[in-house]
């Protein structure tokens, strides 16, 4: 049987009719709708070597001539109202290719395609779950065991009622043991690739992000009695910096992004002047050195502000991770496959992250490709790809796992 | 008994005392202590006609030669958490110049001490509601009626407890049938006569005020798969306009104000590009020509921003009152009151509105003077004057009243 990619588009419409609804899929890790998905999965790869680890992953495996293995991945995890596409498009291309190396005999590589648990976090706001236990860069487990999702329910209670102890959830590390390299193919998320006119991308590697709360604080003042000179606007310092951040990331370039998700005014009332506004800043890049030099540019211009508004300003961090880069071999070969299929390819970074990170951060060759998202759009049931670009993709993760199969 | 403004400055101490807290004054109207601040308030003035109208205004009257009336006019009520001066002082000030009028026997008109109910708005939202029924600017009973507190009473109930009957509250009209003028003393509320060094200032009338808000509209956009010149970023329309109403109140001078008191961005997360920013303007200025024209500005340039960013914005109004200017002979008499008590005097529009704006919108001659507020500070605990700018309010706020009267 050979490789079928229209039937992946068929069966990415099958899993959506099973379960999403109206307003787009509903797989949130650790609920019923994302076990239903899983069965449908199960039963899809029925040929393969069944294997669920100590952090929910599910491994779908078929030996070959050697140990050593290549590894497929992608999530069939969603956030809720999401994509069709986001994280099971990764999966149930896998599951073609799998079929078709299945069909020809045994492999030279033993290949195994990984079915991520949690990769979106929806629930309890921890992203990458599965990865991240099995890359061992989940060092937070008695953190993690308290947190509570939006109805209380703990998040120990929610992953043990899918058989996963989170004191046990990093014993799933032996799974990369023999692991050779680790492939992953995703949507876009984001305008690159249709601007560019291209269906496929090769992925360089992974921003790096650092994430702080700025807390400009002022003095409330009334609207009406208070001189403009004589004014503490804690908004003026935030919206200078929502502004700047353009000129640190133009100047910075190389695809760097920063980004102000939003400001919180306190009072927040029409008559006063704003006393605290807590800003939110994400500044992402592949470069390390780049990064934290966006970073210490935003302060210093921060200070600048805050002494012009004759206001205070405070820097806390909410979270950062250090870019990763992917593996230079695998990035020729997954080019050369793109290139094959569509006719040019290009290569570009990764603002999201994704399961491959956490895998190359544990020492695996790693690479990923892109197919176009169309307007950028994710994480909304608007996500979409064309069905043609959809079929290249699945073409060029096959032609790269056999380029990937060779190169042993 | 000659005037003792001592006298005066113990009275608020003794008011503090019994209707304040560690937090503040309490004296939020339509509840027990603000009655029991009324309650006060009527056995220091038991030496005067007493009656409460339709709005639950209370008058406190001294009958005179003629039955023209010289009205004075303060306000019990605090906002939660308040200073110990803003509103009383007035009240209790009047209650020292009746004393003195009231000893030395029948004065040439008749003078009345008006206590307005609930002039801060602070339970229900709709300030001046004593003053404006009586002013026959209270129009909206019906909208009134069902507005709920915090606790989900309703203002009619809450009202109807005091023995207000909304239908009837603008009965209260009749009070101001004979008023020859108005006076009212305040503190300043703000620090323009402290930066001056002045203890005192004449009030040339209270600033026009538009309020607006203002929608910017983009388009929500992963803050790490969005290059830069992709976004369409709400929040930058709002901090270019934050930043710009600096300029137009520059620009357009003569004490004019502009506020943004707030921004609310949608989705407001650390990980997107602001969707919707919603906005919140307060402009204000004693002309109303110049304050059409900030307006008109602030919405030319926020066009402008809208255009640079690719971005929607749409504007839509709050609230709005025109300028409103106090009677230029009393104006006079003031100044030459206060000059004469402090030895200087300075004019000064009112940014926050007064009971005296809407006395003055009914037809009556007006004036207010204003005592320093150190900081500027109001509507908290820190609130304060000196004890002996106090005294020199009371004696201006006096010998205005006697000028009053002798002009007739």
């Amino acid at each position: 049987m050979p490789l079928d990619p229209a039937r992946t588009v068929e069966e990415l419409r099958e899993l959506q009719e099973l379960t999403g609804d109206e307003n787009g899929a509903q797989r949130v890790a650790w609920t019923e709708t994302w076990e239903r998905a899983r069965e449908w999965l199960r039963a899809k790869v029925d040929f393969a070597e069944y294997e669920v680890d100590e952090a929910g992953n599910e491994w779908f495996t078929l030996r070959g001539e050697s140990d050593r293995t290549l590894l497929i991945g992608g999530h069939i995890d969603s956030v809720p109202n999401g994509g069709w596409l986001d994280g099971c498009l990764n999966v149930i291309a896998g599951v073609e290719v799998l079929r078709r190396l299945s069909e020809e005999g045994t492999p030279p590589l033993t290949v195994r395609l990984v079915n991520w648990a949690d990769e979106e976090g929806a629930r309890y706001g921890r992203s990458l779950f599965g990865s991240s236990a099995a890359a061992g860069s989940m060092a937070d487990q008695d953190e993690l065991r308290n947190r509570v999702d939006a109805d209380g329910i703990r998040l120990e209670d929610a992953v043990g009622q899918y058989g996963v102890d989170l004191d046990r959830a990093t014993d799933s590390r032996k799974q990369l043991e023999n692991a050779a390299a680790y492939l992953e193919l995703h949507i876009e998320q984001g305008p690159v690739l249709e601007s560019l006119d291209l269906p496929l991308g090769v992925v360089l590697g992974t921003f790096g992000v650092e994430r702080h709360l700025i807390t400009w604080t002022g003095q409330a003042a009334h609207a009406g009695s208070t001189p403009m000179d004589r004014r503490r606007d804690a908004l003026a310092g935030a919206a200078k910096l929502a502004l700047d951040i353009r000129r640190i990331a133009a100047e910075t370039g190389d695809g760097a992004v920063c980004t102000s998700g939003g400001v919180v005014c306190k009072p927040g009332i029409v008559t006063s002047v704003v006393e605290t506004a807590e800003q939110l800043l994400d500044q992402r890049h592949l470069d390390a050195g780049r990064l934290a030099g966006m970073l210490a540019e935003a302060k210093a211009v921060s200070e600048r502000f805050a002494g012009e508004e004759n206001i205070e300003v405070a820097w806390s961090k909410i979270w950062s991770i250090e870019p990763i880069l992917f593996d230079e071999t695998l990035v020729r070969l997954a080019e050369e496959a793109v290139t094959e299929v569509a006719g040019a390819s290009h290569r570009l970074p990764s603002g999201p992250l994704h399961d491959a990170a956490e895998v190359s951060r544990a020492g695996i060759p790693t690479v990923m490709v892109f197919v176009q998202s169309l307007r950028g759009l994710s994480h909304t049931k608007l996500e979409n790809t064309k069905p043609e670009h959809l079929e290249l993709s699945v073409r060029a993760l096959d032609l790269l796992t056999t380029k990937a199969l060779q190169a042993g």
